[in-house]
Parts: C-alpha cells; structure tokens; sequence
C-alpha cells in the first residue's frame, strides 16, 4: 500500500518527446535540405499511437465533419483522424490520380511549380473540413489546399500538421486555426 | 415496455452493404476498365467507420506487429488499422520518395512495369507484418510488396484489401491468409 510519504517519491517520466523517433537525413531530397523522416516515428506503435492521439486531440475542439489528407504522407496522418474522430475522409491528389470530375490548383514551389486535384463533389456545401499534411515547411500546399478546398464549398474550419518547421514561417500563409503535433524551431 | 411479442417484431436493419457507397466510372483509366472510387465510400463518416472496423477485425487474429500501406490509396485504408491495434506502420512507396538505404522490386502490370521501394530498415527481423492494399485486382502490388517485405525479413503474415475483385483471381497470387472487406465476383 502507497502511503502519502511513497506518493511524494513516485516520479512517472515526463511527456514522451516524438522527436526522439524522428529521424533527419541531410541533403534529401536536394542538396542543403535537412529532410525529416517520419518512417521511423509511424513503425514504432506507441509512437504514432501517441501522434495520432495529439492530432486528435489537437483538432477535435474544431468539430469537423470531414478529414482533407494531401497525397500521399498525408493520408497517413489524415486517415487515423478520421476513423478517430468519427469523419469523413477526402483526398487531395496529384494531376492525374482521381476519377470523375474534378478541379485543380497550381501554386509555386521552392523548386518550380505544382498542381493538386479534388473531386468536385468531394464535400457537401457547408462542411466543416480540417485539411492535413505530414510537414508543414513554407506552407504553399497547405494554402494551396484550403482554396481548393473553399473552390468546392467547404468550411475550412482548421489545418493541421504532424511536423512543422517554425522557421519557413508556413503558418502565416494559414489563415484558419492550426494545430502541429511537432514543431521545430530551426 | 416491451414484451416478448414486441420483441418478435422488432427488425433491425441487415449489415450495412458498403457497396452502396462505392462509385463505378466506366472506362478509367483506360477504357473498358470499370473502376471502384472508394472516395465516396471514405467521405462518408459512418461508412469508412464501418470500412476501418471491419478490416480491423478481419485482421486483429493475426496480431501484427506492423501493418504495411502501398502508396498511395493503401496507406488511407493501412493507417487507420495500425491506430486501431496498436502497431506500427510502414510505407511501400513509388520510386524516388523514400529516403535512405532503400531495396526495390520490379513488377508487371497489365499495361507495362511498376516498380515498389521500402526502407531497408522497415522491419525489425521477424516482425509480424500485414500488408494493406485498396483494391486486390490481378494481385500483382500485393504480391511484390510480400516479395519485397521478405527481403528485409520480415514475417508476413496475412494481406488485406478493402475492395477485392474476384473473377482477376488475384487470391492465387497471394501466399498468405488473405482478407477483403468488400468483394465483387466480377
């Protein structure tokens, strides 16, 4: 039996720190950059149990009705959420990959330019959609995402991240509420 | 209050057909392919509920240790059932996106070759893995990403689809206990 002397002395560890899982490559994809790889955090079980948890619990205030998951390390972090939360999941893809009629967005990149479909009957007008993305870096897919997703008539109501890196300052180009289980600094 | 008559006419609703809540669109994406858009099967909150638990529970008797996603649609129906029982996950993916020391496999597709990567370091040795495509056609995916799981060790033990095609006949590909969701016999 604990006593209150024996409480006093009991010190459970502290917050599992997720950075510890995650492991950086130097020069991935191009030369200079330092590539996050979240391969190593979404193996480990209590790991990216621990990370789908804080996304959840990052976003379930919002109320969503639907989870928006940018191909493809996106779905990863996206799915979990929906199924969690109790949503419907939307994806959002490359030129090319979704059946059906759909519309598009290109937006600029560090290197060159990208593009990113929806199906145009991908929400119902007035749904409450949080968008997600594995990184949040200078934030261009993730603004990207928001507008299509507003082209179509949803309530982007928030956006979230796995990781994001608080130096590309990605976060001022978000103009909803935004919630990132991991941040760096530099 | 109920009595033991009422209880005789009380009829609840059969299991829910989640066939209902796939789309076919004729001849994507080539034609004479009908193809299964499980968009507005996942964009439907109660029906990827239902979705995620039924392959959770087509697969927990299994007791993975890792379930394994192929890029891209894998990894939406793959996330949610490394959450669901506690275990990692791990992506098979396109050529060019994985960083590090990764191993490859080659494959033939009904129109050409395809080619699958995973990290090296994926699996622990002997880990128990569940390999989780979208759709299970010819088997062709399936079957090269067990191939490929071998190579770096590990344990494969059973694949699940969520939708499977059964007159392609791809079960006969597949060496390991296998579980779809939803099955079409042509």
């Amino acid at each position: 039996m604990n006593t209150a002397s024996d409480q006093k002395k009991f010190n459970p560890p502290a917050a599992i720190d997720l950075k510890k899982y995650i492991r950086t490559i130097k020069d991935y994809p191009y030369k200079g950059i330092l590539f996050y790889d979240i391969s190593t955090l979404l193996r480990n079980a209590d790991a990216w149990q621990i990370a789908s948890a804080r996304m959840a619990h990052g976003i379930a205030a919002w109320q969503p009705d639907l989870i928006a998951g940018i191909e493809s390390r996106g779905f990863v972090s996206a799915s979990p959420l929906a199924t969690a939360l109790g949503c419907g999941m939307v994806m959002i893809r490359k030129p090319g990959k979704l059946p059906g009629k759909t519309i598009s967005i290109q937006y600029n990149l560090e290197y060159g330019q990208n593009c990113i479909h929806i199906q145009e009957d991908a929400v119902i007008p007035g749904q409450r959609v949080v968008v997600i993305d594995d990184l949040l870096a200078t934030g261009g897919t993730l603004q990207a995402s928001i507008k299509l997703l507003r082209k179509i008539g949803a309530n982007v109501i928030g956006a979230a991240a796995l990781i994001e890196l608080k130096n590309l300052k990605g976060h001022e180009k978000i103009d909803v509420p935004l919630f990132s289980a991991i941040t760096y600094e530099k």
